[in-house]
Order: C-alpha cells, then sequence, then structure tokens
C-alpha cells in the first residue's frame, strides 16, 4: 500500500522579519510539497535558519518546490537541499551488540572459553534454559524473500534491507526485541520452509515480511503447522490487527455496532484477505470481499467468506468499506451510500479522499496514511514471546486489536505509534490472551 | 580443545590481620583450584571481604576447596558460593540494537515507510550501495551445527548458542563487526550448504564454528567455491593462524628458522590439518603429520603433506612438534628430543606439561592455555570485510599469523588477547594483503 516518496531537507535562511517564513510555507504549498518536521538551526538579528523537511512525489514536483522558493527574493536563499533519509541509513540502521564487556581475562573466561561450557553444558542437559542463559527467547527473525517489499514489488530481498532494519529498529525501540534481517535469495516456497525451518532454532519467533502474493499463504501456514514457536506475516495479520482496531473505532465515533454491520472488503491482496479474516474472527456476521482476480475471491470463499459481482453492488449493499486495493479514486463518490463508513486505506493515494466522501454523504471517512502496522507488530511479538506462546492466534490478535482501540483517543482513528505506553499495553494484552488460552 | 571447567565465586570474610588471606590461598591450592580474578569488596577494620574466582576440575575438587577453607577457623568463613558464570549469561549475551532513534513522526518516516522506499530504490538500481546503506557490509554470520561446540562433542546448536554469542561479544567489542549466530538443526551437508547459501546475502561473511570433523572440510570448501564472500571455518584456519604465530614466536625464541625447520603436527582433526596445510602455505619444507585415524591422514596427503609411522618416529625426527589431539600426556619425557620446540596444544590438559617436556630436554615448551582464536578471528573478518574481499586466502591468514607475532612481547608464545591495538593491527594487515592480491 506504500508507494516511493521523495524526502528533502531543504536549509533555507530567511532575513529575520516576521512574514518571511510564512512566503516560504506558501511556496512550497503552491507546488504542494508536503512540510514535515521543521527545525531552526540558527535564529539571528539579522538571518534566520531553519531546515525544513519537504516530502514531494515526484522530482518534478521537487524541482518546483525549490524553484517556487528561489523566486521569492528579498533574501530569501536556499543554501542546500540534503538527503536526510539516505543519510539516517548511512552504515545501516542496527548492528549486533554486547550486552556484556570484556575488561579482565577473567571476563574473558568467564563469557567465552572456558567458562562457557558450563553454560552449554546446563542448556544440553536442560534445553528450557535455553531461554534464560541466551538471547533466543528474545529474537525475532524478520523473513523476506523480496518480492513484495513496500509497494514497490519484487526488487529483491537486499534491496529490501532497510526495510527489515527498519522493523529491527522499531522492535527494538518500542518492545527491546532483537529483530535479526534474514534475506533469502530465493523465492520457491519449498525453499522458504526448508530454510526457514533449518534456522528457526536460533530464534523466538518468525515475522515473515514482504513475501508476495499468493506464495505468502502457504509459506506462513507451511510454517505455522511446523514450528512451534510464533509465526506471523506482518503484512497480513499486522496490518489486519490495525485494520480491525480503525473499523472498530470508526464505529464507536458513529455509534455503530461493527459485529452487526455488513463490512466489504475491496481488493483481497494478502492484506485485504487478512482483514476479511480477522473481521469474521472478530464475530463480524455478513464480511463480503471482491477482486479483480478470481483466485482472490476463491481464497477469501475458502475461509468462509462471501464475496458481491461488482464494485457498485458491493457500495451499495455494505455499511462499512475498507478499500486496499492501491488503486486511486477507484471509488467514485456517486457509489457513496449515505452514512457509510469508509476506510480507503491505500498510500499515498486512497480509493476515494476523505473528504469527498464525506461531501458525498459517508458518515466517517479515513485514508491509510496512519493505519500503518507499526501500531501492531512490536507488540503482538513481544507479548507472544513473554507468554511463551507456541503460536500467535485470532483470539491474541484480536486482543492487540482491542488493545489498540482502548489507546485511540476519541474521534481518532489510530493512536500514535510514538506513544512509549502504547506496545506495552498492547504486548500486555496478547499474553494474558495466549495465556488464557493455554 | 576445550573441556569443561566449574568456574565459581567464593565469596570469603576473613578478620582483617596479615596472614589470613595467604591461608585461605594455601587452603584453595592444596586442593589444586586454580585461584583467578580477586576483588575486595570490603576492607573493614575487624574483617575483610573478598570475591574470589576458583576455577576447579569437578565437583568434587569443588566441595575439597570449600571444605579446606571451612577448616581454617579462626574467623575465615565461606559467606556465599555463586556461579558468576551462568550471571554473566542470563537474558543472552547479546542484543541487536538500532543505530539510529525515532523520536518524532518524522524519524518515523525517515527510517521506516515512506522515506525508506527511496533507499531501497537506491539499493535496486545500483546494487553496491547495500555496503553504504545497510549493515550487510559489517555483518558476519556465525554458523553452527552444533556438533563439535567445544571440546563437548555433538550437543546440539541451541546448547551451543552461548558460544556464538561468546564470538559475536568479541566481534563487537574488539572490531566493532556485527555477529549473528545462526543456529542450524541439520548435520547434512548438502542442507547446510543450501541453507547457507540461502541466507547469506543478508551477511558480509561467513564464519564457521563447531561444526564436526569430517563434514566441516566439504562444507567450507562448498562454501567457499559458490558464495562470493568470505567464507572460514574458524576451528580450522582462525586456530591454524595462531598456531603458527605461535610456532613462529617460540622460533624466535629460540633461533630456528621455521622454514627450514622439520615440523611434526600430531593429531589431524579440523585444527591439526588446518595448521599442516598452514604451515605448508608459509613456507615450511617439511611437514608431518599424524592421526589414529587413517582417513584423516589420508586427507593431509591429498593437500601436500607428509607422514610417519609411529608417534616414536615422529618425535624423534621432528624439530618442532604441534599437539592438538585432546589426549593428556599422550607425549612421554622419553620421546622428547634435546632442544626439540614442543607446542602441547590440547586443553585443559596438554600432551605433555611443559615443564615436564624443559626436563626432559626441550629447548622451549608451551601449552594451550593462551593460543586461542580470539586472536585472530576479529581482525581477520574485519581486514576481509574492510578489504571488500571475496574470499579468505592463505597470503591473508599468514599476513595476520604475522601481525599476531608482530604484537608478541619477546619470549613470549601469544599477545593479550585484551591488548586493544592488536586486533586492528591484525584487521590492517588483512585488509593490505587482500588488497594487494586484486
Amino acid at each position: 500500500m506504500i508507494n516511493q516518496h521523495i524526502i528533502r531537507n531543504i536549509i533555507i535562511e530567511t532575513p529575520s522579519k516576521p512574514g518571511n517564513f510564512a512566503k516560504v510555507a506558501t511556496a512550497i504549498g503552491i507546488a504542494e510539497g508536503d512540510i514535515g518536521d521543521i527545525t531552526t538551526l540558527k535564529s539571528g538579528a539579522l538571518t534566520t535558519l531553519r531546515d525544513i523537511s519537504v516530502t514531494c512525489k515526484s522530482e518534478v514536483q521537487l524541482q518546483q518546490v525549490i524553484s517556487n522558493i528561489e523566486a521569492i527574493g528579498g533574501g530569501v536563499k536556499i543554501l542546500a537541499v540534503t538527503d536526510d533519509v539516505l543519510k539516517a541509513h548511512e552504515g545501516g540502521k542496527i548492528a549486533m551488540k554486547r550486552r556484556v564487556d570484556v575488561r579482565s581475562l577473567g571476563d574473558l573466561q568467564r563469557i567465552y572459553t572456558p567458562g562457557v561450557a558450563s553454560v552449554c553444558m546446563e542448556i544440553f542437559n536442560h534445553p528450557e534454559k535455553a531461554n534464560y542463559f541466551t538471547s533466543i527467547g528474545t529474537s525475532v527473525a524478520i523473513v523476506t524473500d523480496g518480492t513484495a517489499i513496500l509497494g514497490l514489488g519484487n526488487i529483491g530481498s537486499v534491496a529490501g534491507m532497510p526495510v527489515m532494519e527498519g522493523k529491527a529498529v522499531l522492535l527494538d525501540q518500542f518492545v527491546g526485541l532483537s529483530g535479526v534481517p534474514i534475506l533469502l535469495n530465493t523465492s520457491d516456497p519449498d525453499e522458504i520452509v526448508e530454510t526457514v525451518k533449518h534456522i528457526h532454532q536460533g530464534f523466538g519467533a518468525i515475522l515473515l515480511e514482504d513475501i508476495g502474493s499468493p506464495h505468502c499463504f502457504e509459506i506462513e501456514e507451511r510454517l505455522k503447522a511446523e514450528l512451534s514457536i510464533p509465526v506471523m506475516h506482518d503484512d497480513q495479520h499486522g496490518t489486519a490487527v490495525v485494520a480491525l482496531a480503525a473499523v472498530i473505532s470508526a464505529c464507536k465515533s458513529t455509534g455503530v455496532d461493527p459485529k452487526k454491520a455488513v463490512i466489504g472488503q475491496i481488493g483481497l491482496g494478502a492484506a485485504g484477505l487478512a482483514i476479511c479474516r480477522m473481521l469474521m474472527a472478530y464475530g463480524v456476521e455478513e464480511v463480503y470481499g471482491i477482486d479483480r482476480q478470481e483466485d482472490a475471491t476463491d481464497r477469501l470463499v475458502n475461509y468462509g467468506g462471501k464475496t458481491k459481482a461488482t464494485l457498485e453492488e458491493m457500495m451499495e449493499s455494505c455499511d462499512i468499506i475498507v478499500a486496499t486495493t492501491g488503486v486511486s479514486g477507484l471509488i467514485k463518490p456517486e457509489m457513496v451510500r449515505k452514512g457509510q463508513i469508509i476506510l480507503a486505506l491505500s498510500n499515498p493515494n486512497p480509493e476515494i479522499l476523505p473528504s469527498v466522501a464525506i461531501a458525498a454523504g459517508a458518515a466517517f471517512a479515513a485514508d491509510g496514511r496512519s493505519v500503518n502496522n507499526v501500531i501492531g507488530f512490536p507488540g503482538i511479538f513481544k507479548g507472544a514471546l513473554d507468554a511463551g506462546a507456541k503460536e500467535i492466534t485470532y483470539p491474541t490478535l484480536i486482543a492487540a486489536s482491542l488493545a489498540i482501540v482502548d489507546h485511540t483517543k476519541q474521534g481518532e482513528l489510530i493512536p500514535n505509534p510514538l506513544d512509549p505506553t502504547l506496545h506495552h499495553h498492547v504486548a500486555r494484552a496478547v499474553e494474558e490472551a495466549a495465556n488464557s488460552a493455554k
């Protein structure tokens, strides 16, 4: 659901007079550049220096932003245009670090040879102690074959590494787990399943990431069946957890009971199918799904879902619409039913703009900018590992959704992913759900 | 070469009078306990509290140490016996940590979606940039199948994890590399080679560790042939690098030219065979090897080495003897030739005690306590990665040995592994050797 954005930091000098910054902001806005963080680097008597982060959709648009600023005149100057995104990735975003220091030969004997042998024997004699005396129980393998990196498609797992490292950064920062990227050089389901089986012992859980549809379904199901540690394809179930939370929050805002609503899912890729399954598992009685590809619809029907003949019929008959097609503008204003809830989640361009949907009569409408699975996966894995769960089940995923809803402010769709308590709240809910199922 | 040791920390209170600590040290010494680090926890007017690290070879011996101390009387008291080795391993010794912080939504957009997409595309369009914008170029997979963990044998890769984590600690602390343990659940060479090939793209180099003989030979050779990143089995070549350094240093002490000496290697397991190959690559003209197993001797002959009919003949005909058999006391004093150099490297009990060898006429004798591959592998991998080397060759390994010799003080066999300049010195030597071969 995510396409490429160009993010640049523009270093701008303006004369220190009120109104000058507004001219810069206007110049960026006219070119439809999206202004992000602004840092004041220097606030002098004569001039002020600011670092303005601007997101554009194309190089052409970025050049327009730059020439609009240059056209202001009156002392407004661009000093530099930097690529802070690339800078943030220099040298990679993660590293395996020691939790103990070796400061003496005594330390070396304790953490390495000969002392380490007694720890090995302790684990050999009591295998469950590997959880106490190694990092296995707090490690998550982040496994990709590179076939569906973000919305970029099959660019290979090495080019996808920045995404995997990003997930490891978030696991570390939000819940203190150790995320280890595993970049596969094969997309053959048999080879992927075999490889993950051969290396799984070193990890407490497996996070499958950016593996394309339809082989993602087979791979996840086979690994779940064959391994006794939690396995989750985040693009399916992580996204579905957050989507379910968004649906429940939207229903809260509009006084609708989601379980009794008729819900239509447009687009049945990895995310769309998982959202349907999650809604059914949550107890929504009527879930419909639609996709241009027949085998996608067949999969939904196999899981107990229902379908509609046309997009128009779907839009007419459903109280709530969730769309994950990647097709900008797919939903026309005239298709919107009065009082409908519409979550058009495709990024960066939704199936219908929220403002257009509301103008066409929708009771609630949102796009996918905030519906990011960073809200879900850190807490889900932390909770599952803390519980010593052998798998991640629907009850635990629904517990995660409800914890997210609990943490969402009245009138908002989704909580702030940087809220430090959110992820621990999700983790505790997942842990409790996993424990109560034992 | 390493067997299990019992390391305990004994917390002892003694009256604050001169001579009391000597009584404690004597009590430990009588039971043949090996005293390590001693920390004074409290030095009061009446009593002194010390934490004494003691290494024993068995539980029985440890009990003897304890009862000897308890028998001292006169206010000497054991307050606690702790297992600081296990404590140092609690929670594991490593964790994947972020190198960037997410403090704002702007940060999240930079390091994760949507900004990360531009970094992915940069790598997709210029694959060599993965070295700059990911951690791949500074990561080393530490791969084991658990079949030869230290001297403990085939205890499985999970029980071997504390060793793999130990190596990762040393890679981080000594040269800043990111070591990632990969615990295989198979010891089948075909499956190991396939698995490592499928995941190798995520790493800059592969360190094979504690994989048993003879399948370690086939696995390493196949991986070296099939992958275009450095692959090294540390138990072979890392050990051989340090052994070559020890041989050269011993020759320096005794004025012998190692290349013109006749060198005999007793024991042709993974380490022994690699030491023979390293000596031949270094230019030693006459290298003989011997092993009780015929296929081990055959392997040496295949690599161009020579053999002797009996241990006695070997001892009689060689100027320098290196032994890695694991058989304590294998070399009898009457076998020692006058003026011989003997490195009896088996741990913890050498083939002949250095004092016995010297008394029997050896010019130089040492055991394997200090000959630890921690001296070699961190710098070898750092240098190979810094050079962008596609493989680790004999010239680079010999450069590592010579750098170690350069760093060894006159009269010593091996430098202190905690010397902070040693590993960078080795890394620079390896980098230069790898670059000059390009």
